[in-house]
């Protein structure tokens, strides 16, 4: 027998935030973000290769979400560093998460099939406040 | 009369996947990351003064969703910058969301009270692909 739940609208919007959609989440989530500048950044098929690696990431179990980017077309400002070619921003619910997915081997195979693409790479650590 | 939803674990799931916990997300959203060197980064009253003003953003309405944030305790390694005091990750569905962001009252309020705190500020804007 399938238990079903029954829910109001007040549960629903309980849902959304539980799932991350408020706006200013009540979660404190870990954010890796990283930055690549590509060797070749006028090769789109090195881009792809590298972004098709970055999607092997995915299975690992413990992010909680993912996004893969290219530079965006918003107003060029000198703050605003468009010098890199491909990001990859992750969500962990904690540091030991985002340490299980350092040593993890899809993450180390990636790293192995893909480090000859890049000429160099940042990172940004940060806890949520 | 107050009509009651029932749905099933499946539907959760579901709803889950609409609100953005889906690791992999189906929306193609702007990613706007800042990051701030302080003044003053020893000082604790600099860095809530500028966590403080950061919250007052959340009002905005195109931002769909805002992270502040200060150091993780990661592991130090060559590629990670740990430079910096504070930072705001902040979601929006296109790069005219994140312009009316920028020239909203608010955040010009925002950053004419709050400057003088920092030394720096570097910003990233990627779009998902």
């Amino acid at each position: 027998m399938v238990r079903r739940k029954c829910i109001g609208s007040a549960t629903l919007l309980g849902i959304a935030s539980i799932f991350g959609f408020a706006k200013y989440p009540k979660e404190k989530l870990l954010v890796h973000h990283v930055f690549f500048w590509l060797k070749n950044p006028q090769s789109q098929a090195d881009q792809q290769q590298l972004i098709a690696g970055l999607k092997t990431l995915t299975t690992i179990p413990t992010i909680r979400q993912i996004h893969l980017g290219v530079l965006a077309s918003t107003e060029k400002r000198d703050v605003v560093d468009t010098s890199w070619d491909v990001s990859e921003l992750m969500f962990f619910d904690d540091e030991a998460g985002q340490k299980t997915y350092q040593d993890h081997p899809i993450h180390q195979a990636f790293v192995k099939n893909n480090s000859h693409l890049w000429a160099k790479v940042l990172v940004y650590d940060s806890l949520d406040v």
